[in-house]
């Protein structure tokens, strides 16, 4: 059983996943991404996966064979694990509590060539939906708190396996990050009376130089403070906290300036690395007032080192304006 | 000028490093740390780095020559500038502030074939005297409010100089991970009044399965909750919020202790790159009863990905008391 531990100092949570626990010597290279060879999330392969939680099948093939163009499944090595109860408690100043949860796999298309940013936009639509249906089915579990999904492009950004696929992890507790966010976009609406993100929103395209892109619905920019280089966040022009609440239309102009987004980054940083995180206001906080649902894209450029570790803040290469010059500027056909 | 800027949302500060601005092309490739080749950090290269600001000089030879056996020095490519005012300003919803502040590097050996692990004790406490000498000396700058000091070694640890090398920033705000540190034993001081760290101290020599090794004045442990795979923690015996008034018997026991903790993790981890960083309390609060300076030690070994970008806490492969138990086991001779 995996646990999470809490750091008594900061309150910082820690997954001990001991269902892949590794010895050292796994740590003594890198391990390499697999180029061709056998790939578990092909179409043909369905066998090797667990058991399939969500597929869409078009011309109703039989579940866990073959004709799918998305589908959902655990992950075979589980950061938490989806039996069992919470088992909160105190060791000495220390606290324990079982590392209960769900981890899933969004395979997103049946090829194994497919990157995210050349898929068509239908089909980067079928993903979001396959999202919206497994957080609306996670939130009858009442253990769980928060639900991140994610994706890791790219063996520099984390991922294990090159065919293209995003991450469900669905927690028991909120995470520090959330809380931080929740907390001060709530501190920001009890002063003002507005929501912190439609702020953001008004005063950047005001200023003009750190937007990237935009459609009727949605809007790409740098944030005024980014971590890393070129880290691009979309936010929904329309006030929502919660993804899953965002309306048809709006899941399809998502699709879109995601792929516009992807290939722009894809052209002026030739096809990095990268992370995309899902941030949305958990289901058990009545947060509709004060947040507002969005997605972190990082480009993995730079090394976290020993500053960042050392402070929690970031030194960033690159000035924002400049990164969303070279981003708004990129041709794409 | 660079900028600090801070996340209107949850009040991160980020240094945009205007002075080392990268455009796209130096991300497309990862730099590689040069092997051989030229280096401004050797001995005789003195005139490749800017104008030195301490050396220890056995023999009294002369400033910015030869004859040294370490030597601190401004960063040639600081992320912080030494000159100016902090200009604070407000930019509608968004905090500015001037990058003020010292980037200085301590190279700690002539010899470019020297690693921390392989230095004897007396040249390892000389690099904490160096610390000590940089810290008090950057205190009566009054527009510092914390100075950080860490070392990455290895590329994949952030190292962009092969040469061994600790690095100091001296910074005009404390940052969001000391006031974390500080909220939360403060917290528990009012509570309990004891300092959180000589109760984790206590607790782990009862436990006894976190603790690495241990001497006279200072033990290194794997933390109960830590963020990654072998990281360690050497903290002081003797309570104390500041690194720079241990006394000098502490730093030699410090010296020993550290020796031995980088040749355990060579020796288990076949020679890892890693970050190093220095806590202590930032001399603007007066924290002396409830803060506990300490070294936190990370082997670079998982990438951090999306869970941890998009949640603030951290999946961890090896469970704390494993990796202790390895470390422990492991012969040094």
């Amino acid at each position: 059983m995996p646990e999470l531990r809490k750091d008594p100092i900061i309150g910082r949570w820690v997954i001990i996943s001991t269902e892949r626990a590794k010895r050292p010597e796994a740590f003594r290279k890198y391990p390499n991404v697999k180029k061709g060879g056998f790939c578990p999330f092909c179409e043909g392969n369905e066998s090797h996966t667990p058991s399939e939680i969500l597929a869409y099948r078009p011309n109703s093939s039989a579940r866990n064979g073959t004709g799918w163009t998305l589908r959902v499944v655990s992950n075979k090595y589980p950061a938490l694990m989806i039996e069992g109860d919470l088992g909160r408690v105190g060791m000495g100043i220390y606290d324990h509590m079982n590392g209960v949860g769900a981890h899933e796999v969004i395979i997103e298309s049946p090829r194994h060539e497919d990157t995210l940013s050349q898929m068509s936009t239908n089909q980067i639509n079928d993903i979001f939906w396959a999202f919206r249906d497994r957080i609306l089915d996670l939130q009858n579990d009442k253990r769980f708190r928060y639900i991140l999904i994610f994706k890791n492009e790219g063996e520099p950004a984390g991922a294990s396996l090159e065919h293209t696929h995003s991450q469900l992890i669905a927690l028991p507790i909120i995470p520090k990050r959330m809380i931080e966010e929740l907390d001060g976009s709530q501190s920001y609406f009890n002063y003002k009376e507005r929501c912190i993100f439609c702020d953001i929103i008004r005063q950047d395209i005001s200023d003009g130089d750190r937007i990237i892109d935009e459609n009727e619905e949605f809007i790409s920019l740098i944030p005024f403070a980014p971590r890393f280089p070129f880290e691009t966040w979309i936010l929904p022009k329309r006030h929502n906290s919660r993804f899953e609440s965002a309306q048809k239309n709006e899941l399809e102009s998502l699709s879109k300036i995601l792929k516009r987004i992807l290939m722009k980054i894809d052209k002026v940083l030739e096809y990095p690395p990268y992370n995309l995180v899902l941030h949305s206001s958990p289901f058990s906080i009545p947060s509709d007032d004060y947040y507002h649902w969005h997605i972190e894209l990082m480009p993995k450029l730079t090394h976290v080192a020993g500053f960042e570790w050392g402070t929690g803040f970031y030194i960033n290469p690159t000035p924002p304006e400049e990164a969303a010059e070279f981003l708004r500027s990129a041709s794409i056909t």
